[in-house]
């Protein structure tokens, strides 16, 4: 099975900002992406018996220049004022040409 | 922590193919998995503002030879017809004997 | 973009151990998490026809020193007794210093 090394892009956030970082995600040049509904909390010392409110979980595969794009931006734009989390992975793809 | 490096397979696809994709993922020799239903816009160039879908993503922990064999099978009956993105990570695992 | 390298550290349980899983996560050291919950079949034979029920996914984003420290509680208090999957990977983090 032949396989293409891509980046996975997981951003971690409030679902208040959705909207805002599918727009940040495409923009990147991301081609898809899964988003999922989490339970989190986050590092800046609020406990979950507390605070437990609902995240979004935010995946996309994308080439390793998307990816620095994209975490520059989140980076940028967001990280001095909201909770995101965001961390990359590599992994073998199938049929990779489909993100590029 | 002794560890044990296995393959993580990752397959997102569209719900309907719930059924016949954990049958494939039992067939090549996994002895599990986790499901979970995910929203995604996928890779064919349909907006999110058109269709946002429900999606599924399998995950299971299994050997090279086992990731290799769902893997080919995806390419072959699934990947022509289907908008399915499968990847493959390495992790290491606790008690990995359990996964063989 | 500087990223630093931390381990992610997933646990699939069933869900009655959450309470005390996010125990551990804290008490070994971790600074946050995302908690989702995901349908599974475990490794111990269950078929899905029989039984599918309820289980979480834990995911903690460490330094491998708390990474070990979770694996060794994990693996001696509730690996003998439950159903628990954990396994580690490397990622790269943006702002990793968040989580040390």
């Amino acid at each position: 099975m032949q396989t293409s090394t891509m980046k996975l892009v997981t951003i971690v956030a409030e679902a208040v900002l959705e909207d805002e970082l599918l727009k940040e995600v495409a923009s990147s040049g991301s081609k898809g992406y899964t988003l999922d509904r989490v339970h989190g909390e986050g590092s800046r010392g609020v406990r979950a018996s507390d605070w437990e409110g609902k995240n979004i979980k935010i995946e996309t595969l994308v080439t390793q220049e998307v990816a620095d794009k994209l975490l520059t931006v989140l980076a940028e734009k967001y990280f001095p004022h909201y909770a995101v989390v965001a961390y990359v992975k590599s992994v073998e793809v199938v049929r990779g040409d489909k993100y590029r």
